[in-house]
């Protein structure tokens, strides 16, 4: 059983109703770009430790914990939603593989050394600073979705701090970030290898990007064939009934 | 009339016979790569100057001049092909409007003064310096294809010196140098504004790559819908028919 507080709802995570999710309209949803990273990203299989910043609600460590028996840590600087990520690891009796931190991704040092994971993903704030009116509309949604906590340059800097050398970076954002998502990487030691754009239907711009770094890797940038989200009539392709399904 | 030296053959540019340019197997052929850029580059339609580095046997002059009345400046080193590219211009009575100059990129600011064009693109080498191998065997075609004259950092500084603020940067290169790409325009404050992949067929990796910066420009890219070139059965898509026969 589980406790779910003020708007809350229980969500499936897949189709085949074997992850439940913690989701709150005024707090915390995940998104499909949660749901294209925990695809996208490379993950150990047998062992190994992942690291997830901005992990809101725990989606992506619930998503990838059907991937890989590796540990999987989770970390959110928002009380609230990380109480809502607890819940959901308890109620998918995960606990064992996942453990979230409620705190600040650039203080993570104490808690979680230096070099220590296989792999880091994260789904960061997308826009810059907001307006104090978005600000006052919605606090958590706003923290999750502006840069008022961390940067992109905090984030790639933490990914850099906890990847161990050789390790994978995997990160969504978007396509108007591209330039600085690759220029920090790449400052970071953290060499864009693999890359894949989401483009919502056939004939639009993307409007999501999937990029892994290597620590110390040489530079030389695969990209990916194109990801489409929905057909012409509006239905989901084939592939992305495949990666949001499983 | 026109003169063909050695093993040079007279081919169309476009389907409808409008245009011609002299090619040779053994010192330069242009590629479905110059075809593209000369595509998806910006021109101005009615006047203004634009500037082709790398310019080879002058296929992106003389394609841009089909899309417009602006004066068109290319620049070579090798002679032996920059002489292919001006027999080209005269044969197509086209030497009032493009004006080739045999030099080095690096050394092009006596000739072309500083921030004088609204538009420079420019078809570089792709790949780093060859071995003794590669250079032995061909050297015209691993002038055109290796840094072996000017690196990407010096292609992109070239750009940058001669385009007007506010002016446009059209590349085409390979997924593989993407980083170096787009921090390199950064770097020479040619902020990178609009891109498009381009991939052999569906389901395969992007194979080439089309960007384009503003000198001074906002950071915001935009990712264009992707680009096949053919068809499962091997024909061209639509869309490369319309790119390459116009």
């Amino acid at each position: 059983m589980v406790q779910l507080i003020d708007d809350e709802r229980l969500d499936y995570l897949v189709a085949d109703e074997s992850l439940q999710i913690i989701q709150s309209p005024t707090a915390f949803s995940f998104s499909l770009d949660a749901v294209l990273l925990s695809y996208f990203a490379y993950v150990p299989i047998k062992k190994g430790a992942i690291l997830d910043l901005c992990s809101g609600n725990g989606a992506i460590p619930l998503l990838l914990s059907r991937r890989t028996k590796a540990t999987i840590t989770g970390v959110e600087i928002q009380e609230r939603i990380y109480d809502m990520a607890e819940r959901s690891i308890e109620l998918n009796r995960l606990t064992e593989q996942i453990k979230m931190i409620h705190g600040d991704l650039k203080e993570m040092q104490p808690h979680l050394g230096q070099s220590k994971f296989d792999v880091v993903t994260c789904n960061p704030p997308y826009f810059k600073t907001p307006s104090k009116t978005e600000y006052n509309q919605n606090e958590y949604l706003t923290i999750a979705r502006h840069e008022v906590y961390c940067t992109l340059d905090d984030v790639v800097k933490a990914c850099k701090l906890h990847v161990r050398p050789g390790g994978k970076v995997a990160m969504v954002h978007r396509p108007g970030r591209l330039v600085d998502i690759l220029t920090t990487f790449r400052a970071y030691n953290l060499e864009p290898k693999r890359m894949q754009l989401v483009y919502p239907k056939k004939g639009k711009e993307a409007n999501m990007l999937l990029v892994e770094g290597i620590r110390d890797g040489k530079a030389d940038l695969t990209i990916l064939p194109p990801l489409y989200i929905y057909n012409e009539d509006g239905t989901y392709t084939e592939k992305a009934k495949e990666i949001i399904y499983g």
